[in-house]
């Protein structure tokens, strides 16, 4: 097999990680020697072995003299695990393929350095563009101090998302509600408006069940719910603070009585924001808060005022639209609040994926402008 | 080869007729004898040979004994030529395979019993929904006495075809509107409302050169352009009176002195039509008139209102859709006027075909209550 036939199969393993391993890099790592796989590892979940770890001790002394696939670089720092790379050196590993060098500050290139001061033959760049693709928001945080946002909403084909009135159930059919469960289960934050909750109430947990994914229980965890409420208007009686899992508060000012939670299930935390210019929670600032606080993936399921905005401030990294084959009419609810009056104000995207999921055909899209274009992960 | 690989050869000759048949369908016929193809023909243009009549002139003596592959059942009444059925029995066809009746009260199971009372093997049903899908308008407009009605819209990810000022060239790329060229090429009417031709002033011609569809010069024609009028606002400056090709004026008042045509550009005709209840055009008469002219195809490229108003009527057969990967906003021109308040209202379609063409992806659905299907013919 081929360096990049093996780093596929590690490509494989590290997408095992992708609803568990936030804040930290699905990772995976295969061992070959001679012809032959003798370790595979994949990094689960933060705080437990890293991918090298796992496929040095599925291993044991067969590592000696093998090489390494890694899709990530091996770390160099002592975080909450000691360095991969002095693992893979002390394990008698002779190579080390690797898909892509770690952007973390704390690596970039020094754990490769590590392999090679140690004699160690190093294979940088293997497939590099599907090792990117599987840890998008991560290389983002990284790179840029800002999260990966997506953002989800469900439509008609004339662009429509809901009656004027704000009846919308159901647009979609279950298997893209089901695909919508995937996308909350992926990421590390969901970010709605209070207008959404206040209309539609929505609870915006991931329910295990109803994804169709297959992993131990201890690796499900609930994504921050983020609710951006500039004038604090949460009612106590929404859904989601009935439902378990962290909640965070976008707020201009902090309310002196915020609502109270049942008991546990989970905090309610208020983060004081600043104004836009529209006196708006600034968005940007609210991204990069959750970029520091460690987040990768947000998805934004709001409606089209919001959506708009983020939109309209190119804040927007993916757009993931579910089509449905209905027409809703000319008076029904807009896609995004987005008021252009000349064509040359159009947002332009690229397309990235077309299929049908169930009876709605899902579009997956990136702006024209950014280069870092999401692939199938 | 089986009897379907040999009825495949003859809708793919029939194929070849998709620009030029009108008001006749496209049919094509394979001639076979002992597992040899000997003849091969399909119908060019109304008013000359027929396919069967073509197929059997190019096997000559060779028809004898031969097995005739035929997409629709041979007529068996005097048109235009004599009847196919009495030809293929005068030149010693021994087995007949048909994929579909002839619709047409004058054929409608005739041909078929010709045949067999001279003592001809008659296989029918063979490929049946592939043969109806290339004649989708010559069938309805005889089971219904409407044509088939086929709307292209082109539109942007957010369901909207132009900026509120009418600013909208262009929204899709140069292969979407080589395509659009292709869709009027094979329909028989275009209809567009004043409105369009008073805001885009468009030619709504077949530009042979831009189609990229390869047939000799004297297949060509010029759909029959039909402007509906209820008012008489049709300006005599308009470009699609001084472009070659015969227009009808759909109006509910004949004007008393209508627009001059430049000599030798076409035909230039008042149709006065009934006032639908809302004091318009009445769709469906017209659609019903068109039908009485021998049209089978028609192309409905207009704006919201008029396209809405097909919608509305449940008169579309057909939804082309080609969405540009493109946010227009909330303030642009919706996609159909259509105006809804309850979801139990919405108008629900069926995929046919989903694919990119250029840049831009073309969405193909029929009516969920339709059960006549359109395929890519």
């Amino acid at each position: 097999m081929t360096d990049a036939g093996y780093m596929s199969r590690a490509l494989q393993l590290a997408r095992r990680g992708l609803y568990s391993t936030s804040p930290n890099p699905r990772v995976g790592c295969v061992l070959v020697n001679n012809g032959t796989i003798v370790g595979e590892g994949w990094h689960q979940k933060a705080g437990e072995g890293h991918a090298e770890v796992n496929a040095l001790r599925a291993a044991g002394d067969r590592a000696r003299g093998a090489t390494a696939y890694v899709t990530l670089e091996p770390c160099s720092h002592f975080g909450r695990t000691p360095p991969c790379a002095q693992g893979l050196i002390d394990a008698g590993i002779t190579r080390v393929v690797g898909a892509i060098r770690d952007p973390n500050p704390l690596v970039a290139g020094r754990g490769y350095q590590m392999l090679r001061d140690a004699g160690i033959d190093v294979t940088e760049a293997c497939l590099t563009d599907e090792a990117e693709a599987i840890n998008v928001g991560f290389m983002q945080r990284m790179r840029t101090g800002l999260p990966y946002v997506r953002a989800k909403l469900a439509h008609s084909l004339d662009g429509r998302t809901a009656m004027a009135s704000g009846e919308s159930q159901w647009i979609t059919g279950p298997q893209a509600r089901r695909d919508v469960q995937r996308l909350r289960a992926r990421s590390c934050v969901i970010i709605t408006g209070v207008d959404s909750v206040l209309i539609d109430d929505p609870s915006m947990t991931v329910r295990p069940a109803e994804t169709g994914i297959e992993q131990p229980s201890h690796l499900w965890r609930q994504p921050l719910r983020v609710v951006i409420d500039s004038r604090n208007r949460l009612p106590a009686t929404a859904k989601l603070l009935q439902q378990a899992g962290d909640i965070l508060v976008a707020t201009l000012k902090e309310p002196e009585q915020p609502p109270q939670r049942p008991a546990n299930s989970g905090a309610l935390r208020y983060w004081q924001a600043p104004a836009s210019n529209s006196g708006q929670v600034d968005l940007t600032a609210l991204l990069r808060y959750l970029a520091e606080q460690g987040h990768n993936e947000v998805l934004v399921e709001s409606g089209a005022r919001l959506a708009g905005a983020f939109a309209a401030q190119q804040q927007l990294n993916e757009l993931v639209l579910y089509c449905a084959p209905t027409l809703l009419g000319s008076d029904a609810r807009p896609l995004l609040q987005l008021n252009f009056s000349q064509m040359q104000q159009q947002l332009r995207w690229q397309w990235q994926d077309v299929r049908m999921v169930g009876n709605d055909l899902r579009l997956t899209l990136t702006p024209e402008h950014n280069p870092t274009a999401a692939k199938e992960a």
